[in-house]
């Protein structure tokens, strides 16, 4: 409508001096949606913590709030800047320190502490999957250690290719939100991890079958924590629209809100009726994971899609997770809450799937599904490699693993020297 | 402003070209609120888990976030057209799949996606309240069936009466966000379904006294839960006033928030000293009930009363919940929770009172607590008998309780084979 | 942009018309930033419920709901209009209960309620503190009798003498959104209180050691509350820019989010590597309140510093956190949940820290820190003082501490007749 009155008027804007309304309402979005990422963070402790045994959730909670405090850190002192200074079409952007604009001379279509603000808490989510894929047998120290490498390398460098318009973003790789940029990467590393590391203690026998069942301690705060998760993703997809000040882009947002639930609601219902199939009874910890598996589903392109998409998009997660939970195990691969089917296996299928609702200019579909392959075995490939040589390097020097008694004992105790539980009675 | 701008030079805005800026605010009130009253479901399953006995605590994990993707699907497949869709002064609305506008077409004053993010997010309320009051002995197969059934039917028809424009908002009834049209129906579903389904095995004696008292499991997690859900209602309320974008609105919006916390404040107070006067000692339990009580009473007309009227409106709730909980027992109505005072009896009570502080065109108070009278009849008629005979038809077919010995070893083995606190020693 | 239209045809504002667009902004930072720090209620609740042993949990839980509530009502009945009307560069406002601009006579740059609203969340804040130091063995009438007069007159008080635009305001004094306002209050507050007090029966042997460590029973809820404490922060400091409608003051609103996180950040790696060096092993209690205390010290002036300066800021905080629970085990002063320290310790640290940051006009920075260290002394002076005197008047007339067999049998029966996870084996 103002747009409308200048019009009429002849007056132009000058061209450096940005439309306020536009500015305010992309800078708000970006800001309300990285509160609610950052609050992710409690959703990823809760979840870890509810899922790993008593004697471990002390430590668990320990690392969520640290890797989250490294990694708004290093992207501030590395990280933002190696992901969108001057990528070009290539691999990397420049190592430095960031700096907001100053007060007096913004510049841009929005405030620059808000897009960092926005960028930054998208990356303690790909460091939150690692700690719950390697809860109950890693050393604190170790474990710490790689978050500096993968929250201040690995993730900006492939942030950089895409997010940072890089060399897939010219190839026209479609990732809205990070199904892959984010979800892949930690589930990527969190695997490389779990392979390095090794099962938890007395987790499958000698005949490679799980030989004592493991469940997590405290179910409910497993649920809040997924729940939790659940409330940040609506930020997570909905700022990823990075603008909310024209007719057009809100409704965007609005589009994307509502395709990020429907998909995650469809994964919950996807992950029950699979479960109740192959199990004969709905099972919560994968419930819970279906909604996960269905939100990083999504994540890849929650725009595009029509409702009924997204619906099928999210079950088809859910299943996933389901199916893939068993299979792990089969490889003896211990994954402790579940984190490689839910953004790993979900992330992988959610770009492929983003191939089919979105196109590049002049790319058909099958040359779309092409691209997103690349997409995906390019950071995947680069992300394992790199984590895999972070692990060994971190075996062979330091060590990974507490002993066998520590392990048996629980983290808590030769970590921390403290038990999550004090009070209560638990074994 | 820019409106004045427009006036001076003479420029009419095209008709079909909606003001950019309240649309914008308008959509982002509606998702802002949206996700907060999503989030929601997260407080509902705090505070039923916290409430029920740890041997049920992970299957009313199951049932919240089961039943709230029930709901963003029934809503989504049949719910949203139902209760909007051409109802104009009727009964119904029309049977189908809804759609978002599409994204080059945008109609009305805010982005239509928004808004069905936001109508989707109070079905599952609805649903919750069920939930809380039923657990603990109630099979989860014929539960979510009646889900279903109250999220795709029930809930769109009566909220077609008054939001989809039909025949009580012809008639003039007032209920602004829902004290009858949400938590009433809740209220009713859950009371039907107690009536039929019955007390917890033990919990009255055959002299009709509680025999057995069974309190709540973990009442930090109830407490938390009440705390989100305060939170939520925020975007309850303040969402409902369903646009931001100009002076009043957002004026409004900003009242509806002083009213709606000032309501769950004074109906913590109401419920503390109630219950000191009656039990001598205060009640954890109570007193959170209580703030819903608070909540719940405000939500039919938050925006008119002035403060003072909403600490009334919110302290008689509380003292409605702690006399409702006796009464309750004495009728060997067996509401685990609690929701039935908190939803159903502070429903009934906020929208008769809505009636003393609005008033429709022309018709005195009076006549405005005769509509409101007719609404909550007519609603809680309808609703309590098609919830009795949805509740009658599963006890017939599928059955709705699981065996005594099912019962008394908690529905986590029998429905989940899983424990909720695995590790810690329960009783 | 839309100013520019006007410039260019001339129209110049009526002086009496809000600006639409600002007004809108405006109040929606202050409802968003409103109710997520409502929602600092459940971090506190939180926090403290897992900090405490579990036969106190239900207690402090009632507690918090309760004072929360006080707070909201007596803000109303009296706080608001004390703290702000009319103050006028003296030392309180006006005694009377505060009322909403009537929707039809908007006046200002933004809703009044929405203002209200805001800094109403603000004062339960401070009474939050208080109840953390004090749990476990403070009955509950008396605490709950100090927190209406902390909140109904001693807040206010010292909030006019700043926010009011009271004497401090005039001397130049900086505090953005209250280390010292809010969290030093409540810090000396609850000092006072736990002097008078005394510590917990058994904390302290004859030797005045340690005799008997009393660690949190729910390390994982103090987790949570933590996490729920930091997203809250942002609307506590972002908030408390007031404005939000021009590219200034969101871009203001965007940098102090980004200082906001990295004091937080900063003060969980300050902490973590403090407890390490000094006891061989992180804290993740220590580490919790080291998030707290970064969060504290930037408080004061989130605006003004460089992203490196508010790390450094939050990381002294997460030091000072560290270094300061020994010292007040060893002065015999009994802070439960480590409150002193955060909030007292690192509030004074945060409020000196913004004298380098921020002057005022003509005023030098050794000028600056001169008004800063009044500022600290005079607000401090004055709720000690009031504070004493208070918990002293308590203390002889109704008495403050329960027997201690009821101390030591918990709370949560001498007080509430309950138990708070009465299915668990605890001890």
């Amino acid at each position: 409508m103002f747009a409308l009155a200048a019009q009429v008027t002849g007056a132009v804007a000058a061209p450096e001096q940005p439309d306020v309304m536009a500015f305010v309402a992309d800078s708000m979005l970006l800001m309300i949606s990285g509160m609610v990422v950052v609050f992710m963070a409690a959703g990823f402790c809760m979840l870890e913590t509810g899922l790993v045994r008593a004697k471990n959730a002390a430590t668990i909670s320990l690392k969520n709030i640290t890797l989250f405090s490294i990694a708004a850190i290093t992207y501030y002192l590395v990280g933002y800047r190696l992901m969108y200074d001057g990528v070009d079409g290539g691999l990397i952007g420049t190592f430095g320190v960031w700096s907001p604009d100053p007060l007096d001379e913004p510049s841009g279509s929005l405030a620059s502490s808000a897009d960092w603000f926005f960028q930054m808490a998208f990356v303690a989510t790909a460091a939150s999957i690692v700690s719950g894929t390697l809860a109950e047998r890693i050393k604190l120290g170790p474990f710490l250690i790689f978050i500096v490498f993968l929250t201040a390398l690995i993730y900006p460098i492939t942030g950089a290719w895409k997010w940072g318009e890089g060399w897939l973003h010219v190839m026209g790789f479609e990732d809205f939100a990070g199904s892959t940029l984010v979800h892949s990467v930690g589930g990527w590393a969190a695997l490389m991890g779990a392979l390095i590391l090794g099962p938890r203690y007395g987790k499958y026998g000698p005949d490679g079958r799980i030989q004592k069942p493991m469940p997590g301690s405290n179910l409910p705060l497993a649920a809040l924590g997924t729940f939790i998760l659940w409330f940040g993703w609506f930020g997570f997809n909905g700022g990823s629209q990075l603008a909310a000040g024209t007719i057009e882009d809100v409704s965007a947002v609005g589009r994307i809100l509502a395709n990020t639930n429907t998909a995650a609601a469809a994964g919950v219902l996807g992950a029950f009726v699979t479960a109740y199939f192959i199990f004969k009874k709905p099972d919560l910890t994968l419930v819970l994971n279906g909604a996960i598996g269905g939100l990083v589903a999504i994540t890849a392109g929650p725009l595009a899609p029509e409702l009924w998409q997204s619906m099928i998009i999210g079950a088809i997660g859910g299943v996933l997770v389901v199916v893939s939970v068993p299979l792990l195990d089969k490889l003896k691969i211990d994954d402790v809450v579940g984190a490689i089917p839910a953004h790993l296996v979900c992330g992988i299928w959610g770009t492929l799937v983003a191939g089919l609702t979105t196109q590049a200019d002049g790319v058909g579909i099958i040359g779309q599904l092409g691209i997103q392959a690349t997409g995906i075995l390019a950071i995947g490939a680069f992300t394992a490699l790199l984590s895999l040589a972070g692990w060994l390097a971190l075996k062979y020097t330091i060590g990974l693993r507490p002993s066998v008694d520590e392990e048996i004992a629980g983290l808590d105790k030769s970590e921390l020297g403290m038990e999550a539980y004090p009070d209560f009675y638990t074994g």
